[in-house]
């Protein structure tokens, strides 16, 4: 068989049972493999970054990883923001990145870059094939790796005549290591310190902020114990019965106001905390001064298993706390971000998976959820904006039968907008609830934030979407996805249950107020 | 003055006018110091791939640097494959990368990453300010490096805290370096060949593709010096009174028959021809076997003189033979790429830039248009697609009063669709002909060429675009541009004539039977 064959086969062995794929030329023999491996879906996204993107939400979801089909440099680095995300979310990913043949590369023809060093920006793993029978022993140590706790992006870097000669052979799967197992030495550290009653904060973070870490983290917590968590995690499981978790606020001034008089952070599963940006005259870490960072557990431990001990440790006979049911009421009157947020909260359907991109609108989405039936909340881990319509398509298909609710803000939809165009194609079961306050809102309150002094017009105009103002509703149809607009919280609603109740996209374009 | 306003200034002193921005968080200084330079035109893109293709778009046609605003890392690797396109072009543009604070980058935020290594795989120049005092050179320097014959991408990394700490001046413009002059002996050599009377073929290229190039080469031709063409040229000046060139063929068999029985190949702004692809048992290079390559001239010289030299030393008294005003009558009856191109060869208006994106549906329009008004043809340089929309816009902005015309795949444009937003806000006068065929047609032709065998329903599906087909007239009107459809080449034609009698821009879906 040829190199493609034993590739897809392999891949298939390993358990990767979707490809999300942009092919071109070079990346042909690949794509007429995929007759050959049936349990391989191939599916097709209209750009490479919502490839990336919608394999990083299978991965988030799956547990395992999803490919990525790229098309040489250009193919990769389109899609290279979205790596970035799945790399700061610990994604188990592959991306397969088609290359010219290895005699072909000398000549410079027109698409010809340095694909190796694009890669290395956003992989945990790089390895370019040199040979077709090497290729399935290549493609199980790439699946072994992007698997390896807590999940990391391998990018294979594929060359035609690789792909197309024969020779070739599957490989088995390669071992996949196991999470780093409890460091007792850790465990008796924070054991003393949050027996020592200063006022402590746990951050919990990476696979922390599943059930079993919440569980045990709830345990913890008491009179100088408080949990927080890290302000993008990949998947929170959230929701009435599952303890909950604050998460650290965007703003630094808010996060230090979190943090403060806390004397010993510990860490389980999360980083230490730093300002997402640099502003004058501010601190970069927001580690409050005097306060001790210990690390529990690192992402690629088991965070939840070092949680656990500690709590068997410390605590023997507490009993986790889970959320209580609970929704707001829906409201009546205007559509603001607020009273958005009221209406999902009051209507988000059990087990829902919510990719939140909302941004500025998103403000008031945690609270009014915290006590909706339970849930994953996947957020924007590494600040890409572009993220949230495709991390929906691949959660989707992830998960067939769970509702999606993709929460996004005007701007960050416009990046990958075509994201929709799959959604359609493939009949997921995607509600879109578009953000439109017409802004790059953030931005409005960044610029005054960093203290940028003289802005005037000329800067207001390239933060502003309102002129054209975008009609999402005609972008969503046009692309085959029935869509509605809401401008009172009672149309939001309505728009809501019945995107809800129909099996397929939808998508509905929330016009609210800005900020600013 | 802080960094951001000396660095504004001076690129505003060395004649940039324009700065195509996607802006963050890392660059509201830059943002806010657009207020104090109001030389410099700030206009905005929703995704950071529209920036840096409208610059390209701008440089081909101003032959000098607009500037692309990119946010960090992810913003840059958005703007990576139209900065592709760019580098292959040989476009003088400047990209300015905003990062974060220097002393910010250690605490690994979110948004970091590895820029330097991703601007390296696009740039010609690459710097990275270290202190405000210093930023007004760096910019004056990386004017001069983009400016250097034929052009080239140069890329600013602009750390926050450099961006907003004061202490700044800005700097003088420095010189830019002249195409390199003639070589008197490659034009002896050149001379002896085309004396010789052996098949020769001049490869033109690069800004041997403007009027004054192709007038010297033109005086050249004879019954043993064929001309040809670069397949791809950045910009092409032609139409009737221009000495017309047949281009080398995209498909490398096509290409052979062109160059098949040539002795020498001389070189003028052209690189030695190579296949666009491999493909299995053929060759990579294109140069037939025993054919001698002779370099008259290379991008960076002055390739024009150096085909007068050579046309006064063999043909001092050759005249250039231009092209005869010639064009296709308006076709009747239905819409095929063919009758598109004749439709678009009866209408082309005087002195327009076409923006060819086209691809399949394309292979019709350089006949069609040949005879028709001068007007200059922009080309899909580097292979990365998702250039042509925009392309036009800076274009648009490059030439004010003058038609532009974006020919368009329907796959093609799905990248970078955004970019009409850009066209509607601006109203730049461009009529956007989007061949909608509902396939990559190209890559149904190439999974054949290739040799891809067993490609069955699963692969095809990876190259259809038909289910849900896309509607580019919701696309257009939901982004505030005009749209229509045209199902005959009548309602092509009508469409075209009204797109280019009103101002601002237009789009016509010109729905296209696909190849295969």
């Amino acid at each position: 068989m040829n190199g493609a064959q034993a590739l897809l086969r392999t891949l298939a062995d390993c358990g990767v049972s979707v490809c999300f794929a942009n092919p071109g030329t070079s990346e042909m023999h690949f794509v007429a493999a995929l007759d050959t491996v049936p349990e391989l879906r191939g599916v097709l996204c209209l750009f490479e970054g919502v490839a990336t993107g919608a394999a990083d939400g299978y991965g988030r979801m799956a547990g395992r990883p999803a490919a990525a089909l790229l098309h040489l440099g250009p193919g990769l680095a389109n899609g290279l923001a979205n790596l970035h995300n799945a790399r700061r979310a610990g994604t188990p990913l592959l991306a397969v990145v088609g290359d010219h043949a290895s005699y072909h590369k000398r000549y410079d023809a027109p698409l010809e870059s340095d694909i190796d060093a694009i890669a290395g920006a956003v992989s945990g793993w790089v390895r370019r094939s040199a040979r077709s029978a090497d290729l399935g022993a290549d493609a199980a140590e790439a699946i072994a790796a992007a698997m390896a706790p807590p999940g990391r992006v391998a990018t294979l870097i594929l060359p035609a005549d690789v792909s197309w000669s024969g020779g070739a052979e599957p490989a088995a799967p390669a071992a996949v290591r196991s999470p780093a197992p409890v460091r007792e030495e850790a465990i008796r550290a924070a054991g003393s310190v949050l027996r020592g009653g200063e006022p402590c904060v746990i951050l919990l973070g990476g696979p922390g902020m599943r059930r079993p870490g919440l569980e045990a983290a709830s345990r913890l917590a008491g009179e100088s114990v408080r949990l927080l968590s890290e302000t993008f995690p990949a998947r929170h499981e959230r929701g009435a019965g599952i303890p909950p978790v604050d998460r650290l606020a965007y703003l630094a001034e808010l996060a230090a106001g979190q943090l403060a008089g806390t004397r010993h952070l510990v860490l389980a599963g999360a980083r230490p905390p730093v300002s997402f940006f640099a502003y004058p005259g501010r601190p970069s870490s927001l580690v409050p001064e005097g306060c001790q960072v210990h690390v529990l557990a690192e992402a690629p431990d088991d965070v939840a298993g070092a949680l656990a001990a500690l709590a068997d440790l410390v605590a023997p006979d507490a009993k986790p706390v889970p959320q209580q049911p609970e929704r707001p009421d829906l409201p009546d009157g205007e559509l603001t971000a607020q009273t958005a947020a009221a209406v999902i909260g009051a209507l988000l359907p059990e087990a829902a998976i919510v990719c939140d991109e909302a941004n500025t609108s998103g403000l008031w989405l945690g609270g009014a959820t915290a006590g909706a039936p339970p849930h994953d909340w996947l957020t924007l881990t590494g600040g890409a904006i572009g993220q949230g319509l495709p991390l929906a398509a691949g959660a989707a298909i992830a998960c067939p039968g769970r509702s999606v609710l993709a929460l996004e803000a005007d701007g960050s939809a416009m990046y990958t907008i075509s994201a929709l165009w799959t959604h359609a194609r493939e009949q997921l079961d995607i509600t879109t609830v578009i953000f439109s306050n017409r802004r790059y809102a953030i931005l409005g309150m960044e610029l005054d934030r960093v203290g940028a002094a003289g802005a005037g017009e000329a800067a207001r105009r390239l933060l502003d979407l309102s002129g054209p103002s975008l009609d999402f509703t005609a972008l969503a149809t046009g692309m085959g996805v029935p869509a509605s607009h809401a401008s009172t919280a009672a149309e939001l609603a309505a728009g809501l249950r019945q995107a809800l109740a129909e099996p397929g996209p939808h998508l509905i374009e929330a016009i609210v107020p800005p900020p600013w």
